[in-house]
């Protein structure tokens, strides 16, 4: 049993990909994996630029790349005509082929038998592994924080990820631990949580941060919000499988309504926090908010800084914008959070 | 999109069972649906006993049967030899083959072949429906009542099924609705909630009980508990997708640990009701306990009316084992949550 496992170095693959918004994944994959992503690989007519090397593919191959990433979205999520030479010579080329499309690329003619031939694999990052075990609740070693959501796409990834970032800048042990695609197209690994049977989402979520080094912090990307209508059992279970020592509350200063089902509204912070804990403390009795990150793409300066000093005050914790911010005084208060156990202890 | 649904009414197969113990699917299925159980068939030397006359394919075939469905456990989840000539016969005969083997019928030689041909179909009530939706949120007509416990295997299921019956026999709308594989049996329809992908299982539960009329209450089989280390998100899913206006209790008075998670204390039974109430009022504000169900068997009947009463005080609520007491009381509370909803309506 074990998480998904990717092999780079990367090939990004955009197509013919003229929209840089589109090609979102592979913008993610060189923001927070610069090292890992050795060149892009663009059809002709294809604009979208990730400002890497452009590279072909007997270029990678001489360069040692393990996988051709699928970095750009593809409309309706097939598979296109004019990608499908390049899968095929790159399968044939023994190069991994990696997606997250809602098609299979097992469906495109001819690539099962060229990735056999050459032991190339198909890894779609939307499937789990299989064999997963049920959840144990039996406390693992080593140090979880979770981010948990007032809703989707509040911006977890992207705090875990700076999180992490801050935190190796600083000297500590820290591990991103990715549970949604593009989470794990960066990492490298992971598990994709909410694509996991029921039954088997603590199991999955405990195999995804390992027992570890005492000091080793896993920055666990979060899923869905425990307020969520129809994701709350996918962020319980991450939440009861992660047994986190921390967790940080993310958040979207314009979002009123969940997204996507707007008869429901936004919990109230202080409300996440609660039952954040209240749940959470069936795995880790422990369990603390250390936390708040806004995404306030839409405030101006002075509003960011009112509308985050105001959120600090009344809950008493660090609230950042982490793309304003960073993430140091969330560490700080991870890091008080550290000495308090081992005083306690 | 829709839920498993079987083809009454059956014959139940016993292969060459002969610990009674082990049939408990087709004595639960006897117990609960007699009409829709027309005989039983068993393999020479094959001594347990539904009680049902002993019929033949041939004969079952003339009365009408639907589904052939497996009333007994297979040692390791296989298929055994000597039930493959009778698999393929009723295949053959037009007959669907029911089961909940962890095995595939598919992987019996032969099988699907006789199945499409005949036009049967070979069903694992292990299996969810594909295109499952996800949860909406939104409020349905009619009245729902879930069960949920304190543990798994503590008898909700058994609890549903005779809320059901007593309900009806006061000539109350009611209509056990399944979670599971043996309930999906015995109701004819249904979808295993903890074999449903955790992005869909709010929407699985949703479907389970579709709107209805506003005097017909949906009696809903529950699946492991809210304070489980493992399962508790299959329970949270079903909770958030049933939005039960009521709900039942059901506990186990020998259990002190979680069955299988030794180091896991079971909860009180306080916390379950607070807890049930706190995540179900997201889809369903009005959502009240009704009523304790326990499984008393350990106690002597003295023990048994002390272990209620005190219960019953403390709690403020009905407290019965349904084998012992039915669930009369249980009945009369959620006939007064009836008439205060429609007082306040």
């Amino acid at each position: 049993m074990d998480t998904i496992t990717l092999k780079g170095p990367y090939l990004i693959f955009l197509g013919r990909e003229t929209r840089q918004a589109f090609a979102k994944t592979g913008l993610g994959l060189v923001e927070w994996r610069r090292d890992l992503c050795l060149g892009q690989l663009r059809l002709p007519g294809g604009i979208a630029d990730l400002g890497v090397p452009d590279m072909t593919l007997g270029e990678a191959v001489k360069r040692g790349v393990g996988s051709l990433v699928i970095g750009t979205a593809a409309i309706g999520g097939k598979v296109p005509d004019e990608w499908v030479a390049v899968l095929l010579e790159a399968a044939g080329l023994g190069l991994d082929i990696v997606a997250g499309l809602h098609s299979s690329l097992s469906a495109v003619e001819g690539l099962p038998e060229a990735a056999e031939e050459s032991g190339a694999r198909l890894v779609n990052v939307r499937i789990p592994p299989v064999h997963l075990p049920v959840g144990s609740g039996k406390k693992r070693s080593g140090k979880r924080v979770l981010m948990v959501g007032t809703d989707c796409a509040v911006g977890k990834k992207y705090t875990a990820l700076q999180l992490e970032k801050d935190m190796k800048a600083q000297g500590l042990n820290a591990t991103f631990r990715a549970s949604g695609q593009t989470g794990i197209m960066i990492a490298g690994s992971g598990i994709p949580i909410d694509a996991v049977v029921s039954d088997f989402v603590v199991g999955a979520a405990e195999l995804l941060s390992p027992a570890n080094a005492e000091d080793h912090w896993d920055v666990i990307e979060g899923q869905g919000g425990i307020f969520h209508p129809a994701y709350a059992p996918v962020s319980l279970g991450l939440l009861l499988g992660s047994q986190p020592d921390a967790f940080v509350v993310c958040h979207d200063a314009g979002r009123e309504t969940i997204s996507g089902w707007e008869h429901m509204p936004v919990p109230e912070i202080s409300q996440v926090i609660d039952r954040t804990v209240a749940l959470g403390s069936l795995t880790n009795p422990a369990i603390e908010c250390v936390g708040i990150s806004v995404n306030t793409a839409h405030l101006s300066d002075d509003e960011r800084a009112a509308y985050l000093d105001d959120l600090s005050r009344r809950h008493g914790l660090p609230c950042v914008d982490p793309l304003k911010n960073g993430t140091g005084s969330i560490i700080a208060r991870l890091t008080t959070l550290n000495e308090k156990q081992s005083a306690s202890a």
